[in-house]
């Protein structure tokens, strides 16, 4: 093991996870740790299949440093603490474990810094509590990765990132941007990728949630890719971009000054030639939970707390939680009875 | 035939029309010629069977007076007009033919009175238009009737109308009143049903609207059953019951008085032991077109007209346009792709 390379723990290996995992150790700066779940058995014995735009179409049974089945627990294990931790899981906090419950075996207080490459609001105010001596970072994404099946990877849109500090009081905000570089710098070794240092986190958060909250939102409700709702134009006029000026204006009720043109933009971001569909809408479709909270309850409460009226918005968040009610009931989390305490029974 | 019996042409022998026919020939004052569809073999071999909570639970092999495959032609086949047309299929005014163009060769200009047992709003407007000198009634229906199979109804809850004359203006206001009290008699001959004249049709039409255009959307959005919404409490809180204080306000503003206690006495109008899904769900789920214009279209535009805030109402309204458009697709009525004018391209 190289004493200069950085220790990095990967939780959360879909395509993203593990697209990370091959930048940076091929980056040559990184070591890295990642952690496997349905997918273990297939990674230990095969490898990783990648097919990827950036780094190659045809990489067979690759494996990183080390993988392993569950979060090291870095104290017991008597391990040497990580440098980073980076999660690209889903952020569900009302569903626990939470994030901050999931990594902390991991964590070496005062020493790993925290990277969370996850879409929304507020997803660090957990982790700044659980871990208040800990850099926590900002990753915001566009990378379009994707396990096809398990350990089968297609990477077919540019590993672009914007990288930057929260704001975490018990670390120094000097300390917090040298972590949020550093990683950048590990990351971004090979040269090749536009993952960038971006110190304005919070703008950079609302802007990626005018897409988020709007299309990924209704694109969940309606089961419908953003080709179709685009080819519709009612979905877009009536839907789409409502909530995108909700959220515009709450942004801007919120300091961060979005422009007037973001959501004209936003709206025709996407391929016309792919039907995509977003995460939450695969999730959806597939009774997986979807992280209503921090892509449309956050940046709706940080709204209305400034005054903003955002209807749209509110009713999509409404029938996004009836949605998670029937995904909850799926899974045995949730019962459909009566409790005596009901005022609709 | 017994020249003092009315004559009725059913359109729609669903449950609803079923039941009617079987009402209005049992009272012995009617007459009736029923047009089936994909039923019409079923009935023409076997009749049809019904299990009925107010006629019999036991009644086999029952026909009306004359079955159809299709509307007739009055002129053309040289028939006696007919008193009334009872039309109980679904309607959708976006997606032609419209009721006016289904009914038209069976209506007698100035003689046959039209029955609209449909829900919603300005359901009436095109059929004033098309037949200026016929009256027009409204019936608003809460029964409970199900075809289960071809020619096989479950009639679970009591056949209960309101019925009362909409405005046509070439027709006089007595005249109307009068066609509308004729058919209450002679639907209501056998005096065992809840059947009466309400003069009050748009109050009517309204009141029920407080429960159509809040569960029946909602459900059909998420596919829940009305329990399942009770049970979440939050899918009353945050959809059912801020829709039905929308329609409640654009109702008083259009000069009909429901009072304050209609949403929570509606919001428990369900039965709390079955898990009912209200027909714009059952629609949703089987990829059938749903009533939109009529239950959600028209009172929103209603409301809108004069000065009401209708933000959720709205936000379903398009996201059930969106539903609509996917059932569309898969009937061949719409297809995906971009057009040249298209400005989302």
């Amino acid at each position: 093991m190289a004493q200069d390379k950085a220790r990095v723990l990967i939780v959360g290996t879909g395509g993203v996870g593990t697209m990370a995992a091959y930048a940076l150790e091929t980056g040559g700066k990184a070591e890295v740790t990642a952690v496997f779940r349905s997918n273990y058995a297939a990674v230990e014995k095969d490898g990783i299949d990648i097919d990827s735009i950036e780094h190659g179409h045809d990489i067979k049974g690759w494996r990183p440093t080390a993988i392993r089945k569950t979060v090291p627990n870095v104290k017991e294990e008597n391990l040497q603490p990580f440098d980073f931790i980076l999660v690209t899981t889903k952020n569900i906090p009302d569903l626990p474990p939470t994030v901050a419950d999931i990594i902390e075996p991991a964590v070496t207080a005062g020493k790993t810094a925290i990277v969370l490459s996850q879409n929304g609001l507020n997803i660090e105010k957990p982790l700044v509590e659980r871990f208040p001596t800990n850099p926590i970072i900002s990753s915001i994404s566009y990378i379009g990765a994707t396990e096809k099946s398990h350990g089968k990877i297609i990477h077919d849109d540019a590993d672009a990132q914007k990288i930057g500090p929260f704001t975490n009081p018990g670390v120094s905000p000097a300390a917090a941007e040298a972590a949020a570089r550093r990683y950048v710098a590990i990351y971004n070794a090979t040269g090749k990728l536009d993952v960038t240092f971006d110190g304005d986190v919070k703008f950079v958060r609302w802007r990626k949630l005018v897409y988020n909250s709007s299309f990924n939102s209704v694109a969940a409700v309606l089961r419908m890719d953003t080709c179709r709702m685009r080819m519709s134009q009612h979905v877009i006029d009536d839907l789409v971009r409502p909530i995108m000026l909700e959220i515009v204006a709450a942004a801007r009720a919120n300091g961060v000054p979005l422009t007037d043109d973001v959501p004209e933009k936003v709206i025709r971001v996407d391929p016309t030639d792919t039907f995509f569909k977003p995460s939450m809408c695969q999730d959806a479709e597939k009774g997986n939970f979807m992280e209503i909270e921090t892509i449309v309850g956050e940046p709706l409460r940080e709204g209305e707390a400034k005054g903003v009226a955002m209807p749209t918005l509110r009713t999509v968040y409404g029938l996004l939680k009836g949605i998670q009610l029937q995904h909850r009931e799926k899974k045995g989390v949730w019962e459909a009875k009566w409790t005596p305490d009901n005022p609709y029974l």
